[in-house]
């Protein structure tokens, strides 16, 4: 047994539920009829003014790998989770449908239509939890990431958090952090996979490996430069910053702070930095950061931040809430009773209006059946993603996600980016 | 690109830093210093009155598949992360160190010596982040798990939620609730990878797509015959359940509710399926449970849970917060100085101590070169796990990890069971 999958399949990160449901529908012929699920946030995170749509890509690559090879099959027919025929059926199983979508790096608010899959209910009910699973986890974490980007107001921030989430997830987080504003990650497998530029240096270990303070340093210099980022507080701050300075000579690139009262701590050094003539060596700090204390340093010298736990673990909202319910069989809306004032049936779509400043102003879901007039002002916000099965051309690309959500949170009225709690920034009609 | 690993090493799931203490190390010499790595937590989740260890098996296949093949290589080399020298170190890294540590299952506090990593510098350093993203996520949801289970009390928990988590942190997830005493997951993949026993019937999706409830019901009990779970609450549940009960008849298996105010509707339910003869058909109840609304039902005729959100995310703690630290350098202790109150160097094991009566007195964790006195009543909690980098002979399975938690939560002073915010149920003693 090892950490990493057996295969590039993704078909049995799937609940036990949607295969037993494919058994029976294909059994009694409704699970030909044509679908639309459709994935939402009945609600953001408590406080929360908007989400951040991260993972759609993700999803994507998910549902081409979503294929039952024999490996699968044998497990499937191994514990009896369906029978002979179904099990015929998943071994031609790939997804034929369309799918559209709010792109990555989106602002969604409660009822946003953030992804429609469209196809027989067989196909699309076996995607449920594999769409969930990616979008709940990459969102929750963009969500936090661009609240935190906010704070820091233009200063770069490093996700550093890969060791306090699952080491598949902390890859994912990487990237979602990215998307939310982030400038680089620590987590290298982040680098491979998705191109982002990875950052570091050095942890206490290797200060306490050495015999001396001035000897850590001095090895660290020797092998990446002056132009490094220096660990001043393993013993003595004060000390560390003057010993780095010596050492270094005043073009030390930077030194991090990563214990104490950061802020205190931070002038204190930039004083210190200064009058030592590194005027332009930066301070870099770290520690238990979350959006909070990067907003309440904002006044303190600080040229960039590193952030673990509180990103990968959506600072305080782990996951999105997102849901992926059937909302038309055959051309009918269908809802569950008890969602009839939550949510409603039938394929929906959305457009964002804005004011001609630019200022959101609502984000209106609508039937597509029956859509609204569109104003100079107001924005479609889904874009197709699959036709047939197949990616359509011309995919945004993470590069992209990043810049249009940049754009998105200049377009939240000015309480939307307000990191106490409240409302959602911008209320959402159903038309 | 793919959401599955491209090949089973581990090796990039790290953070960039680690490669470059080590670069420095390898160049000055001391990256051949004999090292002591300790993973522990300084302090529990906010409130929490135990931990759980979990992970522990899956940190030895990581440390197992943790090479550098070509692929890694050429991505450090593409990036320039280290320097020809350290790539070609890294071309034959295995690790050839001791790990000793406490088994999964077994319980722990703050300052708890949960791994000890023994071996060079240089081949510790690389485990950092691998190691403390498997113990900090497994051991999250273990604990959150295993609180879910004192509240059943012997009643079954089936983990249900994939859908809300990465979708390979979804697999560990099912693996490490089952450790907490889950009965069953929804995961097909852990099913696989771990043999755990998976559990599903059908969502509301598969209601809605069908014509009428009775038409979902008959195909439904068809193919996976009367002893099945019906979910009676697309509708109106109590009609729903009189349908249930018309269609399979009183030896039906059992209902869901996933949805109101579960306790009385199970009441009611239980009610109703006695009134139509189906005594023995059982009540299922679901959606957003957690530790406190499973204790809520405890007065309630509920005969089994389905869990998901809560346990994924540590129901409010989705990180155990525990750090790798080294505690020592070629035989002498060592540690940061904003350190010393919190913890202490060298290395360190621990044992347990008991009343006559079996309930636990006090957690002490002492130097491994002046171990205390051992009472009859005391039990040690390290256990040899790699020897010389190979894994020790009848390493525990999840099995034993299972009945480990099992007798560790019974021995614990009836405080340490309350779910309400409290001190840690024993004191840790450093001596």
């Amino acid at each position: 047994m090892s950490t990493s999958a057996s295969n590039t399949s993704t078909a049995l990160f799937t609940d036990h539920y949607e295969l037993t449901m494919l058994g029976s529908a294909l059994s009694d012929g409704t699970g030909e009829r044509d679908c639309v699920f459709e994935v939402f946030a009945r609600r953001l995170p408590a406080g929360r003014r908007y989400g951040v749509v991260a993972g759609t890509a993700r999803v994507l690559d998910a549902i081409a790998d979503f294929r039952f090879t024999e490996a699968e099959l044998e497990q499937l027919r191994a514990t009896a989770v369906v029978d002979a025929e179904t099990l015929d059926w998943l071994a031609g199983y790939r997804f034929t449908g369309d799918v559209d979508g709010y792109p990555e790096g989106e602002l969604y608010f409660p009822g946003s239509p953030i992804l429609t899959v469209r196809g027989s209910f067989a196909e699309c009910v076996l995607l449920e939890t594999i769409v969930l699973s990616i979008l709940n986890h990459d969102s929750a974490v963009a969500s936090a990431a661009a609240r935190m980007s906010s704070a820091a107001n233009g200063r770069p921030i490093i996700e550093m958090g890969g060791r306090r989430t699952h080491e598949q997830a902390a890859v994912a987080a990487a990237r979602a952090a990215y998307l939310g504003g982030f400038a680089t990650t620590s987590n290298l497998e982040a680098g491979r996979r998705y191109g982002i530029s990875t950052r570091g240096t050095v942890a206490h270990a290797f200060m306490l490996l050495h015999d001396t303070e001035e000897a850590a340093f001095r090895a660290q210099l020797e092998k990446l430069g002056a132009d490094t980022t220096l660990l001043v507080d393993t013993y003595d701050i004060t000390a560390g910053i003057e010993t780095a300075v010596r050492v270094a000579g005043p073009e030390l690139g930077a030194i991090r702070i990563d214990s104490g009262d950061v802020g205190v701590l931070a002038r204190k050094a930039r004083e210190q930095l200064d009058a030592l003539g590194a005027k332009d060596t930066r301070i870099v700090v770290s520690g238990d950061l979350d959006e909070h204390a990067i907003a309440a340093l904002r006044a303190e010298p600080v040229d960039a931040y590193g952030v673990g736990t509180s990103v990968v673990t959506g600072s305080g909202a782990p996951t999105a809430g997102m849901v992926y319910k059937l909302v038309e069989v055959g051309g009918r809306p269908v809802a569950k009773r008890s969602e009839h004032k939550a949510s409603r049936g039938g394929r929906k779509a959305a457009l964002r209006r804005h004011k001609p400043t630019g200022t959101a102003l609502e984000e209106v879901v609508y039937p597509t059946r029956n859509p609204p007039q569109v104003g100079p002002y107001d924005r479609d916000l889904h874009i197709p993603l699959l036709r047939g099965g197949q990616p359509v051309s011309d995919l945004p690309t993470l590069e992209d996600g990043r810049q249009r959500l940049r754009r998105a949170l200049v377009s939240l009225p000015w309480e939307g980016l307000k990191l106490s709690s409240g409302d959602p920034a911008i209320p959402t009609t159903f038309t």
